[in-house]
């Protein structure tokens, strides 16, 4: 059957949009809390004194607005503890310590410069990461909540493998078991797409939208899908994998094996593929994908442009601008986001044409106006949505939360 | 704010699977509804009253299983009342009259012959045929709990103009005025893709799967996406437009007037392009449309096949893999189901290679077997489910559910 929600899941969710509510207001009083959950103020006010309880909220002095008694303003402790983020790259581990309010106290990084590394040497970066990261910010192991870890090619809880990031998948399984004795931590393990998605929820657009698809452009690609405030998971725990959908048929080679991906064609090593079909001498054409990306970005805004770089731009976007629709299509969601390094080094030379091409894919007549932007989380979305992870987690440990997490050791 | 489900919600739903439950069984006792919806004996037994009270549930003798004392046996009262589901098609009007436990009692079709029928006659047909149903079915008007009709073309509740049958689209607003003055019964009105996947969640494998995506084929394409047991209806209420998602990029030219539509390649009218493309002279070239589908069944079972057919056949399960997979990908359902008249016709002759292709570009390495099979819902599928629609509409009216419905007139 159908996994239900109980009136216990309903206080869950109420709970977490309490924090919710106050994470992105800083300060906020009881009554500005029940405004913006929609909750009763009785309600809020339960749930403000269970957070007391738990040391995760505190007051934040009062305020005397008009005429009467003033209120309490209420925040997240953040001194409450600390939460690590931690994004496993193909390169290198980043690890993040946040404070209990998810703001960034400190961060390290450990490269894996092996082309393919084992699952101890992966298991070894996580631990030295974390170790490290711990130390430099001098911060108790007992103080830590929790930590996230997101895993590329983690596909389901039983670890199936993966056509995205094959050479990981494997090793996942291995990783998982090693990390589960060395980290001495609560653990939470996601995908870096859901870990995004999440981020977006929380600290993004996903606040205020129903629903939402948030298309990441890296060297990869890929999807998050949120609906009606929750992360589309999968029966396999693999939604969202858009970047290896066709977009033509029998075309591009896909790093994945298969033809014609979503990918090959507006991956940054696909973009830049573009510009070699168009010009195979060009400066750009054999930079590397960070320096083409960013080449890309400051030769379209110079005057008088390269009319490859224009030409390079239009057709990403004509892509770009197909792809989504058809995601569009099929999930018809309220907002639409871009996010990862080339859409934030393309910013809006990409989001303007790709929006143009939105809008004529768009209905016949259709009179509601595309919602495309650029991700306002920055930074590493990755390791903040794997925090927040981590967070509810830790709810859920002291029996605040009952959001089941994929995969918590 | 996010729309959040209250305890009410949770009763309602609990409801609906009781009713579920009944009606999928015949006959029950309390103690194996428990059973099948996963709710406590006790929560059944007030439901099972609420539902006596409103004359739904009935009892149906006792059983005396083992040493036991007898236990009543219950079942839906198809008594109760009458239930109307009506499908507006491009050429005709079908009306089916179904009892109240969802049995087909009787049913009929009104053609619409002009080739742009006008509001009023949209609206004549549909009166006209509700009228005869009801008379030759000897049904006294007071005796129908709801009627759902299915117009093609409905995007949203604030009707915005659709690109899959754009002559419709400006015309659902009048049709819908006219209807609300003219029906005298309590409507609820939806896409057919929606009733489909109604129909397919209450009386096909929806009943057991945790998610599902059903791919209606027939002259246009379309897909119904069901998930945690709900169909998700999208922002602007056009989620699941599969049929004009892009399958080749700049491809072939689609009634929608953009190209390389999915629709161009495996709606009835894609897969005959796909014959005259390799046979343009073939006996099935220039049949009509449902001719033409059953011609190619029939000509792919006789021994020493028509290598032209066999080619059609392999073409479209090409296209057809391919872009389910893309649906799947993004979606990742526990089930991907087949439906509509083409899909009927072919059937394991379509199923068969499609399946392969699908597992051809399965991740490597995957280990969940493609679930994709033809649904068992057959008849009007959706007049079933606007049916179904209708009948929950009349729950919520007699406060047995809090489903919201999308267009309740
Ligand atoms: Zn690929
Ligand atoms: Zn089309």
């Amino acid at each position: 059957m159908v996994g239900k929600r109980s009136s216990r899941d309903i206080r869950s969710e109420s709970r977490l949009d309490v924090l919710h509510g106050l994470l992105s207001a800083g300060t906020s009083t009881r009554n500005e809390l029940a405004q913006t959950t929609g909750l009763s103020v009785a309600t809020v006010a339960t749930i403000v004194q269970e957070l007391r309880g738990e040391g995760l909220v505190v007051d934040a002095g009062s305020s005397a607005l008009g005429a009467g008694r003033p209120t309490t303003m209420l925040r997240v402790n953040g001194e409450r503890g600390r939460i690590l983020g931690i994004d496993v790259a193909e390169t290198y581990v980043r690890a993040i310590v946040f404070d209990a309010s998810l703001e960034e106290v400190g961060s390290v990084e450990v490269p894996m410069d092996e082309s393919l590394p084992s699952a101890s040497s992966v298991t070894e970066s996580i631990v030295r990461a974390v170790d490290t990261a711990l130390r430099e910010t001098a911060i108790d192991r007992e103080r830590v909540l929790g930590a996230g870890i997101a895993l590329p090619g983690l596909v389901s809880a039983e670890e199936s493998a993966d056509a995205v990031a094959p050479r990981w998948a494997a090793r996942n399984v291995e990783v998982l078991r090693q990390l589960r004795q060395r980290i001495g931590l609560p653990l939470v393990v996601e995908n870096p797409l859901k870990a995004i998605a999440t981020a977006e929820l929380w600290f993004g657009r996903g606040r205020t939208a129903s629903s939402m698809v948030i298309a990441n452009l890296g060297t990869g690609v890929g999807a998050g899908i949120v609906l009606e405030g929750k992360i589309l998971r999968g029966a396999t725990h693999s939604a969202g994998e858009w970047g290896h959908a066709v977009l033509v048929l029998d075309g591009r080679a896909c790093r994945c094996g298969r033809r014609g991906c979503v990918e090959a064609y507006v991956g940054a090593p696909g973009i830049q593929l573009t510009l070699r079909e168009i010009a195979p001498e060009h400066e750009l054409a054999d930079a590397a994908q960070r320096d083409f990306i960013e080449g890309l970005a400051s030769a379209h805004r110079k005057s008088g442009g390269d009319p490859v770089i224009e030409e390079v731009l239009s057709r990403t976007a004509h892509y770009l601008g197909v792809a989504l629709g058809d995601l569009a299509a099929i999930i018809d969601p309220e907002v639409l986001m871009l996010t990862g390094w080339t859409a934030w080094a393309l910013g809006d030379d990409l989001v303007e044409p790709t929006k143009q091409e939105l809008q004529r894919r768009a209905p016949v007549g259709a009179t509601t106006p595309i919602d495309l932007g650029v991700s306002t989380v920055r930074g590493s979305s990755v390791a903040i949505g794997m925090a927040t992870l981590a967070f509810e987690r830790f709810l859920g440990d002291v029996g605040l939360s009952t959001t089941r997490l994929p995969l918590a050791l």
